[in-house]
């Protein structure tokens, strides 16, 4: 064992360990039960305390399930929505689950202006608003806000919104691929009727996407809000170093 | 108006009328107050109740603050976090924000054997960990856990942990620019140790980032767990459609 010069409280150990095992857990390391506390403790080189408490820490996420004699296993595994290219959400899961929307409005609206201007409308212009829970294998997933431009609404809600992304409804109609997006990503409490809406815990952390979505010629149609169980849903992609000049001056 | 064949809650108006109103302060559109309940709900085409009820939903999340006589205020502009590219905190907020890093750990260490693999170390071949909580402009926003391969953490450890980001003190050691990183990206709900320590509300969300870097050479050396208050933080980027042949089959 190396010397651990800086004291470490049990709580930042827990976390560490916690870490650690989330990621293994998402990697389908352990089958369906973890190993016992005993077995974690000596991987970790940490008390039994320690691996107690990272155990809470998961099952506290919703991520295990702990009972006395059936020892401790992961409660759902999560899927992945990628972050690297625009998807839909049926598509990015595309052979890992199957998708199914509850379509709760799909309506004309006159857009607050806010979100008028975002879709370049003209005053007075309608926008097509739909909302939609999403399930994953039978559960709810996501609850999706979306205003799209009238043109584009018009047609998509005249089609199965049940079974499709609405990306691909998009371009079938257009008949075109959509060009980029903006996202903006936050983590936000769910409020109780959220959480209700999605069947999650009260309370429990939710993914918000904000995404603005364009055509290809630049025109944007499509503005999202989207509501993703945290405990259901992991954004993953990689990432590249900037190749423009990298300011060596660090600060001393 | 556009009539609206399906009803729709207060509820879900709340969070409709939330929604827009929370791009609107991340955009910057109130300088520091918001409108007045009847001038949104004129401008969103609801009730009085239903502004209240939205302006709820932002005040617990803690992006506004409201008081009677006072009004309603915005409490902290969030600051963005590109995803576009590889960038450390401090990078990223240049010229937005002043970041300083407290180092709560920084040694070596027996790495847990999952950290090992994914840093490609042999048995018994230490890691260095280096955890840091860091501050923008005077406040928490990030508990970065870090583990580094030894050649690079032995130097980074001997540098100013607190005023850098570890990305620059890795290439200023290395002598040339990281690669790639992969990275997921969760919500979770804040455990009352980490809110604790970032002071941010219990039951608060967070973004939690964990982050594996490579150089150039494809080597991983920087394996990360961040932990962002997700009252602080948005994660933003852009997505492009991807160029390979898209199936148009939908279901009908």
């Amino acid at each position: 064992m190396t010397p651990q010069p800086t004291p470490i409280r049990r709580a930042d150990r827990a976390r560490q360990v916690a870490d650690v095992l989330r990621q293994q857990i998402h990697a389908g390391t352990f089958d369906s039960a973890l190993p016992a506390e005993a077995a974690l403790a000596t991987e970790f080189t940490v008390s039994r305390n320690t691996v107690r408490d990272a155990l809470a820490l998961l099952r506290d996420e919703g991520l295990i399930e702990r009972a006395p004699k059936v020892g401790t296993h992961v409660a759902q595994r999560k899927y992945d929505h990628g972050l690297d290219s625009l998807r839909g959400l049926k598509e990015t899961l595309r052979g890992h689950g199957e998708v199914y929307n509850e379509v709760r409005a799909a309506l004309r609206v006159t857009p607050p202006p806010a979100v008028a201007r975002r879709l370049r409308l003209g005053p007075g212009e309608p926008a097509v608003y739909i909302e939609r829970l999403r399930h994953l294998d039978g559960l709810p997933v996501s609850l999706d806000l979306t205003y799209l431009a009238p043109d584009i609404g018009d047609a998509v809600i005249e089609r199965d919104l049940e079974s499709n992304d609405i990306f691909a409804l998009i371009e079938e109609i257009g008949g075109g691929p959509l060009g980029s997006a903006d996202l903006a990503l936050e983590a936000i409490t769910a409020d109780p009727h959220s959480a209700a809406t999605l069947q999650m815990p009260e309370g429990g952390a939710l993914l918000l996407l904000e995404r603005l979505t364009r055509m290809e010629d630049g025109r944007p149609v499509d503005l999202e809000y989207i509501r993703l169980r945290g405990d259901r849903i992991t954004m993953r992609g990689s990432l590249v170093r900037p190749t423009d000049p990298i300011d060596w001056r660090l600060t001393r």
